[in-house]
């Protein structure tokens, strides 16, 4: 089953497709839906269509979300709540439904740590999919993390 | 011309439709889209698919939404930024623009006084549109008050 992970963010969109085949997982494709435009509701266009495009290349089975977190700055809290909102909805009209993990649960999930380092996360996801080098940008280790944190609540 | 005004809230969205014809204003229907269910993917569905129902039931010329405010409750913020993504989404997806404007600028071009209460929005809204009863639920003045306030921009 294809497995798609998404971290929204308030300038690029991380996504990832893994494969999970029992308990063997691949990373099928990761990247960044970049944004380009600074209008917001333009930002909103942008990064909602690539989320069509994603759907569109691969015939996704479950799709799960970072969660949103309280940042120090509203400004920024406001803007990532409305991307994560309009993405929300596109998945929804994609696709149907999604998983919600928060930061800490995917740490957990991925490295057994809620606490763990950006590097720990990196060396896990890294780990369990088998990949040897560096993942770049570092960005899109955390889709990662999320499409993985979701292979291991779901069976296939 | 109709002018579509939205007011997202956390719990029910006010929305109100007003024809402009060069200086007579019209109000022609205003009502609240309810939230029925508690679970956030569910509710970012019934709430758009309310926007869906607005823009089947009128040929809408322009829309206007209120602009994000800090509240003081971070949950509050972040619930209330994703449902405005949503909307946003849903409103470029059917019409492709929106107006958006501050609460200080709707009590501004509504009552010219960036700092009215509710009372006095509420009685200039019916004063400019030349409704004698009370409105209810007042919750709705607002999406009134902020169509109302983009009429003053265009011309028609």
């Amino acid at each position: 089953m294809k497995i798609l992970g998404i971290d929204p963010g308030t300038r690029n969109c991380g996504y990832a497709v893994i494969e999970k085949n029992g308990r063997d997982l691949k990373l099928i494709e990761a990247g960044l839906i970049k944004i380009k435009t600074t209008i917001l509701q333009e930002q909103i266009v942008e990064m909602t269509e690539g989320i069509d495009l994603i759907f569109k290349a691969y015939k996704i089975d479950e799709v799960s979300i970072e969660d949103m977190f309280y940042a120090f700055n509203p400004k920024t809290v406001i803007k990532l709540a409305q991307f994560r909102g309009a993405i929300s909805l596109k998945i929804l009209q994609n696709f149907g439904n999604f998983a919600e993990y928060t930061p800490l649960q995917v740490k957990q999930a991925v490295t057994g740590n809620g606490k763990a380092t950006k590097e720990q996360v990196s060396f896990m996801v890294k780990k369990l999919l088998g990949i040897k080098k560096e993942i770049k940008p570092l960005d899109i280790t955390d889709a990662i993390a999320i499409a993985l944190t979701h292979s291991q609540r779901v069976k296939g």
